[in-house]
């Protein structure tokens, strides 16, 4: 069992400034000085009492009402709400020095990838979900159709920037993420990684620093890293993601040319940033001239609520690059993904001649249909709610198998969970006890450039749970001991 | 009328020694020193007689023999030919100095994908072959027959080094290719374009120079600008390929990590390369430890004789990274492709996976079943005799429409042209002047690093002659006039 009090009761001194605000009024809240129902001082108020800026003091009440400490009242302000009892801890938040790294290759990956093609062994790691979620017939019925009505339909190259009708539809779609660009700004890629791929190469050179979030998906590391660009973990809260004063520090201090995001279902952690944070962050880039390279790839399995927005709907100076794929919606092994390249486009849609020249005709067809059908929002809701149960019972398989004072990640979609294990647990260790009995996690070091995350793993939880995997969880759970 | 005395009766001053060697043999012939039957002085007597290496001496007789005047006889040595007589000229050989060049980028790349997707366009300028060519009837009936035995073709990833039974059906034919390597060996890509990118990214750092042929495909040209590599261009023989002592020479110079090689039906000129001058190039960049980048996209579509031997088929060290793809003899828009990457296997892999993740799984299927059905080299068979044709139409009418000083490559293979204009003749302005006649041509200065080729365009003759084209290149013709 893994159950501890609630965060925030201790303040921990390496946290950011608005993390130990947040955290001292949690301690008037459990002192009984603000009651439930009460009004919080306001922004001004709490920036005046204590000598931060508005924007910190923002900062310390959106980390407030994420966790269910406060409640924002429109034009009114921010009031004490019950707190929440008998969480599962979440992963902690580590302030850390930035600092660039060049960066390492990676034999993990080549285990990942040899691994997933063998049946026997338990699919925690790849970051694919499971065939049966995915709308096979209706895909096969539409590339019958396409096939039969156009025989030529993988005759031709489909340069950049791709297969109109699919463009069109995505632009189509673009309302519901508070965008709303036309199909002449979507460029088609083979997948969302091209996508991070081409991005990385228009707004950055070799020998040029971008900041990530820490952790942060290792794909985006290691692209970095073959590229000979460097990167610098900007502090990043497992559910408020970046923190902006140490991005703003580090903008400074590094040049940095663009910043990597995943504002929506972050990979690993699992958050969807708030409004007013995606506001801020791209309003912060925007004033320095900053690109932003947004990973939106697991956009649209939010659990609740509307669509999240995305970074590119805050963007009014084309310096947002969107980066997203039907991989983890549609079909991973189509490999149809698009971006929205802003000022870049131009730059990218070259750039993707020069890298693959074109992506598949018939899939791009495929996909266009089966958005214009109209069936995507019907099994995008059938799907959110499918990896949303998946990823509960993972996440209370892993609260009872595990050692006490083991973290899991309380995400808002995706199917990723991140696990903080106790300090003294190896998760490297863990990761190669795994291996040997057939079951396939992911090590947290290779979610950082500085070799951080020690004690973390990532898990995978897109898959029908069964009792093949319980019993997997329950091995990783004893492995944990040896891991020390 | 471009028809005009047959080449090397005037030596040129700038040409490399073997070439000025073999033109004052060709004189001895005119002259009648040297009589058809005639043995030559053998390499050992013409080396020492000249002064030169046997390797020059062997280059020199090889360049003849091309070009029909003297032919090899096994075991005993070279004799000379009948001189063809009438031929239409060739482009000429121009030798110059090699030096390292950053690259621009490039505008008539852009208006080559716009311009394609025009079918009012005459489509002379992007490398592929009319939709009718391909085996679309066949294809078809594989793709249906997969998707109806597994729906879920699709739903995984297909990991670097991709799928297995393509794996298997590539390794098969290599034999053919004088190689064998096996299926381990080979890594699935999406296209050669991105083995290309790969082959580069694993052998090249930023600011590192490779050799690669003038003129060359372009999209080699631009990729190695887009990652800051450097080429030097080495004087390239319109039928003997590099110039092996410039080679040498600038490998020395430059500190060369790698050489981009078209061996067989080089894109543009044509060529295939000797067996000999194969294994002269592979033997020099082995003793070198420079790498050789090969691209053998249009080796299946030699016209005659048995399918040529690859580069990779000499390599002893791991040296040669082969690319290669389906897209110019199976489908453009399937995007498969392979590449067999020796001793940077694992590295490329890797960057596989960071460019692309995986290839689409489905196309992987359909081209392993193609492959292992067996139509594959009737369907070869057809298609080459087809192009061989067409080419010869095009050569024709160029001959007959475009003014005196012509000269019109003789391709042994693919489906391209290169053609010289007269010197006074621009070669971007007859491009512009035809864009606005809807004939798309690529201009010669783009297969040049260096701007060079500006009276030479490259023409794609990959389409069922017409009425159309050719009043196309009877328009084209008289654009030259303009054009000066």
């Amino acid at each position: 069992m893994c159950y501890a009090a609630p965060m925030g009761t201790a303040p921990q001194t390496n946290s950011p400034l608005y993390v130990r605000i947040a955290e001292s009024l949690t301690q008037q809240v459990a002192r009984g000085a603000l009651r439930t129902g009460d009004r919080v001082p306001s922004l001004r108020q709490l920036s005046r009492q204590r000598g931060v800026s508005i924007s910190t003091a923002m900062q310390a009440y959106l980390w407030l009402e994420d966790r269910g400490y406060l409640e924002a009242r429109p034009q009114s302000g921010f009031y004490v709400r019950a707190p929440f009892s008998a969480l599962i801890p979440e992963p902690q938040f580590e302030a850390t020095k930035t600092q660039p790294a060049s960066l390492g290759t990676n034999a993990i990956l080549a285990g990942m990838m040899e691994s997933a093609s063998d049946p026997a062994n338990i699919p925690f790691a790849a970051g694919s979900a499971s065939p049966e979620l995915f709308p096979n017939r209706r895909l096969n019925l539409i590339l019958r159709r396409i096939i039969r009505r156009d025989p030529f339909h993988s005759m031709r190259y489909d340069f950049p920037p791709g297969s109109e009708p699919l463009r069109r539809q995505v632009a189509r779609r673009s309302v519901a993420t508070g965008g709303g660009f036309s199909p002449r700004d979507v460029i088609i890629t083979c997948g969302a990684q091209e996508g991070i791929n081409l991005a990385l190469r228009a707004v950055a050179q070799p020998g040029d620093v971008i900041a990530v979030e820490s952790p942060t998906y290792f794909g985006i590391l290691e692209t970095a890293a073959s590229m000979q660009v460097k990167v610098v973990e900007i502090p990043t809260h497992p559910q408020q993601g970046m923190d902006l004063d140490e991005l703003e520090r580090a903008i400074r201090k590094h040049r940095i040319k663009a910043c990597m995001v995943m504002p929506n279902c972050h990979n690993p952690l699992g958050y969807v940033l708030t409004d007013a944070h995606k506001k801020a962050l791209v309003e912060l880039t925007a004033r320095r001239n900053v690109a932003i390279i947004e990973d939106d790839v697991y956009g649209d399995l939010a659990f609740d609520g509307p669509r999240p927005r995305t970074l590119k709907s805050y963007d009014q100076k084309g310096l947002v690059l969107l980066c997203s794929s039907f991989s983890k919606v549609i079909s991973p092994g189509y490999r149809v993904g698009w971006m929205v390249a802003g000022r870049y486009r131009a730059d990218v849609e070259r750039l993707k001649f020069l890298t693959t020249v074109a992506s598949p005709s018939l899939l791009q067809m495929a996909v266009a249909e089966f958005l214009a059908s109209g069936g995507y929002d019907r099994h995008l809701k059938k799907m959110r709610a499918t990896l949303a149960g998946y990823v509960e019972v993972m996440r209370q398989a892993i609260a009872k198998y595990f050692p006490d004072g083991t973290r899991i990640s309380r995400p808002a979609g995706g199917h990723m969970l991140w696990v903080e294990l106790p300090p003294k647990i190896n998760a490297l260790k863990l990761y190669q006890a795994a291996l040997s009995e057939h079951i396939c996690i992911l090590p947290g070091t290779i979610f950082s450039a500085t070799g951080r995350y020690k004690n973390y793993f990532r898990i995978n939880c897109a898959h029908k749970p069964s009792e093949a995997h319980d019993r997997a969880l329950l091995t990783l759970g004893r492995l944990c001991e040896k891991a020390g």
